[in-house]
């Protein structure tokens, strides 16, 4: 087995980048961080490419199968490769799954829209997935859900539900066309409770960016704008928190 | 007025201090850093006792009650007083308000039962305002209410609903004598779908630890436990997200 001892080695720079949209984008993978979660991609049968682990991993059970694209790091490289202070010391190198858009629609979906913080996002992607949702889109403007603090907060959610990173506005006039509601998430006059919609049905919930809300474009398409009415003095709820309150009281 | 320039100052060096829970207890005070934290202590009427506040806050109208209260500190020290990286520049030590249990209760409680993370404690106790719960008890080993990393999370509902350190065995003897119900927050074999208990009624709801869940000692005083059911294939949910999905569905 190889063993990489410096942070200058280029498979190391090349597997570093790949925690970066842009190169995400270019080589269709992403670099997962932490035994837990490869362990879930293993589980999930996700492509993985390489796993890079320092030596107290390589006598795993679940990484025999895996032996021939296994490299042994020092603990000094797993430090330059995570972003947490104290890194596990196994990463792996995932393939970001093909998603194309489903011909037909059931169940319930989560669209964000430009929302920014990683730990938010990814907390409402494990939220869905928890809820049983059909899979996540991910609008323009919204982060990166391969960033290693989306994926830390997902906690191996996105090896449950499909994750797509798609202009938000083909989704709904798909939803449209198949006469499916697209609720959107925002305080207006014509807005109502969540508590005064159905449960259960064929339906996307739109949560909009943290400070701005959704784009007024998609605003403008929501077949009805839910609110959560405030009892209390708060201004407002934290924006995983509400999509929590919202994605379990429409689930099925 | 004065003006402080260095943060070697012996009132600088008492005031951070004051995001110490050690100190608070000796001092029954704590320090809020934030213009629309000290802004809105101002407006529900806390005991503030001093403001520190760079140049730029010193024209502001909401201050000029507080003139006396007020000392000039330079850039440099309110870049002591904080623990974010770009603080605004303005801070005020509020007094902690004398709390003693209420005779009689109503409405719903928030029991928070070693919660550890400031951020998830600081987003319950904001989601239990905006619910308009009518108070939350943190219990012994649970996060400090007035750690600043608390404090930003709350994000001021420390002003709108009373908080309690306390012993939760005391709490839940006087609900359960109230013969009002405690709902703990535990997948085990008895306990029952939050949807199966009626919303509105006068109780509390526990929250206990991330990792450990409640305190067996606890556990074994609830009235029922709720689980809240998982349909898709996550482990669990995020602390505060759970908390604030069970928060709204049982409030009034």
């Amino acid at each position: 087995m190889e063993f990489i001892q410096s942070a200058k080695n280029d498979q190391i720079k090349q597997a570093k980048k790949l925690t970066t949209r842009k190169y995400q984008e270019r080589n269709h993978s992403y670099l997962l961080d932490g035994w837990h979660l490869v362990k879930e991609a293993i589980q999930s049968g996700a492509e993985i490419s390489k796993i890079f682990a320092t030596e107290k991993y390589l006598n795993e059970r679940e990484l025999r199968a895996y032996y021939d694209q296994t490299i042994e790091i020092a603990p000094e490289v797993a430090q330059h490769l995570s972003d947490t202070q104290a890194p596990q010391g196994i990463f792996a190198v995932v393939a970001v799954p093909e998603q194309t858009m489903p011909a037909a629609f059931d169940g319930q979906w989560l669209f964000l829209d430009a929302v920014q913080d990683p730990g938010n996002v990814g907390t409402m992607v494990r939220t869905a997935d928890a809820a049983g949702y059909q899979g996540v889109v991910f609008g323009r403007g919204t982060v990166d859900p391969y960033n290693p603090k989306t994926l830390r907060a997902m906690q191996g959610s996105q090896f449950h539900l499909p994750i797509y990173q798609s202009d938000l506005g083909d989704w709904m006039t798909a939803f449209k066309k198949a006469q499916l509601p697209v609720y959107g998430s925002e305080l207006n006059p014509q807005a109502v409770s969540y508590t005064d919609v159905p449960a259960g049905e064929a339906m996307a919930l739109v949560v909009g960016n943290e400070g701005n809300g959704m784009q007024a474009q998609f605003l403008r398409q929501t077949t009805q704008n839910l609110y959560i009415p405030i009892t209390g003095q708060a201004e407002s709820l934290n924006v995983a928190v509400a999509a929590g309150i919202l994605m379990f009281a429409l689930r099925g």
